[in-house]
C-alpha cells in the first residue's frame, strides 16, 4: 500500500474498478481498493489495494483511512456501515439513502410509483392468496439480492412460486409486460447538482443476463429516447444519487418506456462507452464521485456495439486474444483478468462504425471466439 | 509483487509506461515493472513493481524472472545487459541491435546513410579542425545522451563549439536543415514481421522540447505521407524494430524529408493516438512485442490534436484539473502523477474534431490552464 494519500475509496475488485482505474490513470486520480482477495481483477491493477470484506466495518474502515470520497463496484455494502462511513466524515457516493434503491427493488418501486414514473403494475406479495389477487402470469422477484435473472421466477400457476416463497425472502409481483426491447438509460450526476446522459441504448439480455448492446438504440423514436433520459435525470435528481445510475427500460409494444431496474454504478449497458463516447462511462462516473465537471456523452461513431464475453469452452482466453485480433482488427478488446466459469463475464468486445450490421457481426464474431473458439458464422 | 506470473516486462516507470499499462488492462496482459522509486508515474499503477536500477544487472534479472519478454519505457539501459537478458532467455523488444541506433546517433547516422534513407548532411568531428572542414553554420550533437534539446549545439563559429567539444564526449555536425516544419512517422512492428504506419504527423517544438503535435499533418501532400510511412517501415523492419519505432523527419523548404532522430519506444508524436485512434501507439507497443497481431491505426477524427503540459507556475495539477474540465469539456486529460518541475512534462491534453483551429485552440487552452492557470486568449 501507497503512503501517498488515495482520491478515491473504491469499494469491491471487480472489472467495474478495474474499468474506474483506467480512467482514472488518465485523470490522474489515485484509487484505494477494499478487494475480495489478492489477485481479484482490479486488484491486479490498483497498487493501493487492502484485501478484507465489505460486510465487515473494520475492513471499511481501513480501506477509507485517510482518504475523503467512497465509491463502490457492486451494491452489496450494509447500508449500516455506509451511514457509520458518512458519520466519520467520509462522502459515500451514491450515499445511502440513494443505494437503497438499487438494493431493495420494494423501496424502489415504492418510491417511483410515489414519483409517478411509469414501471410494471406491481405489488408486495407474501403468500399464494396475494399472488392470485394480483393475477398469473406475473414475475416473482426478490426484493433484495437477485441480479443476472438470479431471485427471478416467471410464475404461470401458483406452483412456479413454490421455490419462491419457499426461500422466506421479501418478495414481489409484477406485471410480465409485453415489451417490444430492453433498453437502458445512464446519466452522471454529481453531489453539485451536475447531470449528463448518454443515448438511450438497447440492451440484449440471454438468459437473464445482458449479452449485447446497441448503442444508440436502433430505430428508437426520438421523443422516446428524450423520455428516457429526462426520466433517467430525473430519478437521478430526486434520489440524491452520484456517479454514474442506469435505468433499465421496457420499451413496450404500444411504444411506452416503463422502468424495470436501478443501478448505480458504471453498468454493463454502458461498457460501449469506452471506445463509443467521448467520456467513458466510467471516467464519468470517477469525476462524479469526485464532484469534478462532467465529460461530453457523444457518440463518436454512428454505432456502437458492445459483446459480452461469458464463460464457455475457451478455458485461456489470453491464449484466444490472438486468434481474435487477427480475426477481427477493428475490434476492441477488454479481458477482466478473471479465470472462466460457465456463464461468467469475463470480458467484453465493443466494434464501432457507420454499418451497425458489419460491426454487431464483428463483435459477435470476436465474442464467440473468445467463448467457444467459433464464430457460429 | 504479485505470485501471478507477468506476460511482459517494463524497464522505466515513467509515463510511458503508465500509458502502456491503461492499454494492458484492455488486453489482459499484466505487466512486471522496473521502477526508479516507488511513487513513481507507472509504479502507482502497475502493482506488480520492483524499484531498482536500470544499470544494475541483478535489479534488471529480479524484474524479468519468469517474464518472457522485456520492453522499456526509455533507451538507457545498457546494451551489454540486454545482450545478458537475450543470452538467459528473455526476449527484449526492442532488441539491442536494434535498440543501438536510438541510443547511438553516430550508429545511427552510419547506417542509415548505408541504407541511403535522406538524412541531413552529417560527419563525425573531433577537433575544431573537422568542424572547419565540415563547414558553419552547423548543429554539434553528442552521439549518445542527448534528448529534448540537451546535448545539441547550434555553431555559428568555432567557439560556439567550445563547450561541446570540452564535453569529451563523441560528436557529430549535422547541417543546418532549412527546414518547413518538424513531422513524425511512427510505426509498430511485431516479431513475426507485421508492420503497421500510422499518419504522419506534426510535431511543433518550443525550446527544443516536444510542445504539440497535430494528426495529420495538415495539408501534407499525399506523396510525402506514404514516403514518410513507407521510410518508418524500411527502417523497423531493416533494423529489426519491434514495438514502436518513431522516426521524427524535417520537411525541408524544397519538398524532402530527412531523417532527424529515431526513438524505440511509444513516443510523445504518438499521444494523440490515444484518443484519436482506433488503436494507440501503446495497445500497438504492447501488441507487437508480444507478437500479437496489430490493431488499425486509422484516426478516429478528421483532425486529433495533443499539447503538452510542461511544468509551470500552477504547482498543484490536480487542483486545477476541475477549471480545465470545466472550461473544455471535450478535451481529453492525461496527468501523469508527477510532481511540477519547470519544463518537466508532467501530463497531455488532446482534443479531436472536424475543425482543426477549434480543436487546437481549444486543446492549447486546455494546456495553458494546467501550465500557467490562465489561457493566453
Amino acid at each position: 500500500m501507497s503512503s501517498t494519500p488515495a482520491d478515491l475509496a473504491v469499494i469491491g475488485g471487480g472489472q467495474l474498478a478495474r474499468m474506474m482505474q483506467q480512467a482514472a490513470i488518465g485523470l490522474g486520480v489515485r484509487i484505494r481498493l477494499l478487494a475480495e482477495g489478492p489477485d481479484v481483477s482490479a486488484a491486479q491493477v490498483i497498487p493501493d489495494h487492502i484485501v478484507g470484506d465489505h460486510t465487515n466495518l473494520d475492513d471499511l474502515r481501513a480501506v477509507v483511512a485517510g482518504v475523503p470520497v467512497v465509491t463502490f463496484d457492486h451494491e452489496h455494502v450494509p447500508p449500516e456501515h455506509l451511514r457509520t462511513l458518512e458519520a466519520e466524515g467520509h462522502a459515500c457516493r451514491p450515499g445511502p439513502d440513494a443505494l437503497i434503491h438499487a438494493h431493495d427493488k420494494g423501496v424502489m418501486r415504492t418510491r417511483l410509483t410515489q414519483m409517478a414514473v411509469p414501471t410494471p403494475r406491481w405489488a408486495f406479495v407474501e403468500s399464494v392468496s396475494d399472488l392470485a389477487d394480483f393475477g398469473l402470469p406475473a414475475v416473482v422477484k426478490t426484493t433484495v439480492g437477485g441480479y443476472d435473472g438470479k431471485g427471478v421466477w416467471v410464475v404461470s400457476s401458483p406452483a412456479d412460486a413454490d421455490e419462491a416463497f419457499a426461500s422466506g425472502r421479501s418478495l414481489l409481483a409484477e406485471e410480465l409486460v409485453d415489451f417490444r426491447r430492453e433498453l437502458s438509460a445512464l446519466v452522471a450526476r454529481s453531489p453539485s447538482g451536475e447531470v449528463v446522459a448518454y443515448p438511450v441504448v438497447e440492451s440484449r439480455q440471454a438468459d437473464g443476463v445482458c449479452a449485447e448492446v446497441i448503442a444508440p438504440a436502433p430505430d428508437l423514436d426520438a421523443a422516446l429516447d428524450a423520455e428516457g433520459r429526462a426520466m433517467a435525470e430525473r430519478i437521478a435528481t430526486e434520489l440524491d444519487v452520484t456517479g454514474i445510475l442506469a435505468v433499465e427500460l421496457f420499451e413496450t409494444r404500444d411504444g411506452r418506456l416503463l422502468v424495470n431496474e436501478l443501478a448505480m454504478r458504471p453498468h454493463n449497458t454502458g461498457h460501449w462507452s469506452i471506445d463509443g463516447a467521448r467520456t467513458s462511462q466510467f471516467e464519468n462516473h470517477v469525476r462524479a464521485v469526485l464532484d469534478l465537471p462532467l465529460g461530453s456523452t457523444s457518440p463518436r461513431s454512428p454505432w456502437s456495439v458492445m459483446v459480452n464475453i461469458l464463460g464457455g469452452t475457451v478455458e485461456d482466453l489470453e491464449a484466444q486474444r490472438a486468434i481474435v485480433l487477427a480475426a477481427e482488427p477493428i475490434v476492441k478488446v477488454h479481458l477482466y483478468g478473471k479465470s472462466v466459469k460457465a456463464g461468467r463475464k469475463v470480458g467484453h468486445v465493443t466494434a464501432y462504425g457507420d454499418d451497425l450490421d458489419d460491426v454487431l457481426a464483428r463483435a459477435r464474431r470476436a465474442a464467440a471466439l473468445f467463448t467457444d473458439g467459433v464464430t457460429h458464422d
